[in-house]
């Protein structure tokens, strides 16, 4: 009962969403947001909601599942009851981003209608995390955070990159992960110069910096968190990055409250690293939402579609300052963190 | 330099297929298909090939890595440049099923040509593996095997569904496999009259039928099989369905040979099926093709678009007929074999 009232509030928030966008109705067939709305895991489904109602057109596969759940209207996704139901719409959004040019055209088949571009439609929603996915995020951070414990434990003079991601992957199963968020990124030395390195071959020396960007899923929400650490002597060049990066995130976090801009938090990032002149070697966007997928709405960016995309409570965003050497390594520093009504909470703390 | 010459060829293959259907260039940009002509796993990337040449456009991240490919010309993927390389076509194939409709539109913004549906353009040269293809199919399906032992031997009264899945994915893991190719579906008792059951809570019984459709990913190729195991004493209803699934999965295999149509393997599978007036409980296709991806073009089935498929030397299909009796249980058994010059071999023999 309470899971089923979860993703009743969910349809409803939509609901609102199109009645202040005056959308009459509009298609939702990506999985991950029919998962959202529904609680139902379905590799194939069009959910059509409009302002009054959600209808779920499944195919025999799922009908009997999803017949039992009373806060959904479903059918048989035979190709004559859509057409029969989509006959009243004179418009119909549907989600750009992720139907292709060939759905698009199978849809143009079934209905007449004005289809009108709806990119993401449930991006906003979801970037606001309800109690029951801040719960789950946090839970992925407890568990992502022993996985990290378990790394540091395991580094060892001559093992390999990918030797620890395995090792890693494994714990993480055992100890309760459904599976990774992300594949591992392990880089020793100089291979932390590369901000998406793969774990490889190369080896654990004395001496070597060790760069580790985990992430896993439990309850289906994702982790994600950086740290870097130093095998034996420390490279003094490094420890100089390390510093200003670490000063980088705390200006960022410092920012982090309801009411300020994300790009604000990339500006403050920037800044510590402009009195050092080293701004160019950071080459990526200082962070990105987190929940059932790794990358989500909004990119926290100076630049881009969402740099005014304003930080509200419920946001669970990671901060990620990094700053880049070729050939030398580099350091990056992350946390995931969730917006209060006063400020944030690190779930890494 | 061998692995350079597998790539070279399958551009000058695709290449070769842009000649035959008169198609100035074409645009590759799911990442699977990036990697079959390329061997780079790029998370973004755009590859123009036409039949002379092939273009690589990635951003500054991959830039320097490509670079030093030398089958490839490689441009950075700045807006102006990709706009002046594309001011020459007059038409441009694209792939309609991988292309989003705002993608495509981005896309329309950059060129004026005429932009041509091509839905997966790569699916018919990825159908026929190639040497090293067929090597990797091999080691998956050999580890898969050893997967599926361990799982036979880990049965034991009481235990859950997911317990097996988790530490089937684990040994899997140890023994070399980079992931899972799919969740596994192990089902016990009347879960198995689901044919995408997903691994649950339900506690192992004597008497128990359990049905085991598992898949691993080894140098990047996929495997897929399906058992049925008898736990304690057996069910007759259900050794009699797995008698007439034998008997169909058989018949399929008999034809298993060049020039033949892949309708006529399901045809067949059905006919055994038919002879006991089962047929209408094999609810799903007879199987489909496989390699970097679990599910690959063609679909093996009577109907559909791929119906008329013909069979031939170096295709991986699976053929996996299945029974289910709702509240009962199902039978399922699936191999995965390559058509050769005389016939086929099994991957599972």
């Amino acid at each position: 009962m309470k899971l089923k009232n979860f993703f009743n509030k969910r349809i409803q928030n939509f609901q609102a969403l199109l009645k202040k966008e005056k959308i009459e109705g509009c298609i939702i067939d990506n999985p991950i947001d029919l998962f959202y709305l529904t609680g139902l895991r379905l590799s194939l489904g069009r959910l059509i909601v409009t302002p009054k109602e959600a209808t779920l057109f499944v195919d025999g596969r799922y009908f009997e599942m999803c017949r039992s759940l009373s806060f959904l209207n479903v059918q048989k996704s035979a190709l004559e009851t859509l057409k029969r139901f989509l006959s009243s719409f004179k418009t119909l959004g549907f989600d750009s981003e992720f139907t292709t040019v060939a759905q698009y055209e199978s849809l143009k088949i079934v209905t007449s209608c004005d289809l009108r571009k709806f990119p993401s439609p449930l991006k906003t929603l979801r970037a606001i995390k309800d109690a029951s996915e801040l719960k789950a995020l946090k839970k992925s951070a407890d568990l992502l955070w022993k996985g990290f414990l378990y790394i540091r434990k395991s580094l060892k003079e001559g093992c390999s990159e990918l030797d620890l991601a395995r090792a890693f992957e494994v714990y993480c199963l055992k100890e309760g992960a459904s599976k990774l968020a992300f594949e591992p990124i392990i880089a020793f030395g100089k291979n932390s110069a590369i901000p998406h390195h793969r774990a490889g071959s190369r080896r654990l020396k004395k001496g070597d910096l060790v760069l580790i960007d985990i992430g896993v899923v439990v309850d289906y929400y994702c982790s994600d968190m950086t740290r870097v650490l130093h095998f034996g002597k420390k490279n003094l060049e490094l420890i100089h990055l390390e510093k200003i990066v670490r000063n980088a995130h705390q200006a960022a976090l410092n920012l982090c409250k309801p009411g300020i801009k994300v790009k604000e938090l990339d500006l403050a990032a920037r800044e510590e690293m402009k009195k050092e002149g080293l701004e160019d070697l950071f080459v990526h966007s200082l962070g990105h939402g987190v929940g059932l997928e790794i990358h989500e709405f909004p990119r926290v960016r100076k630049e881009g579609d969402d740099q005014d995309v304003i930080l509200a409570p419920g946001m669970a965003i990671t901060i990620e300052p990094g700053l880049y050497i070729s050939g030398v390594g580099g350091v990056r520093y992350e946390d995931t963190i969730i917006i209060t009504s006063k400020g944030y909470i690190n779930l890494y703390d």
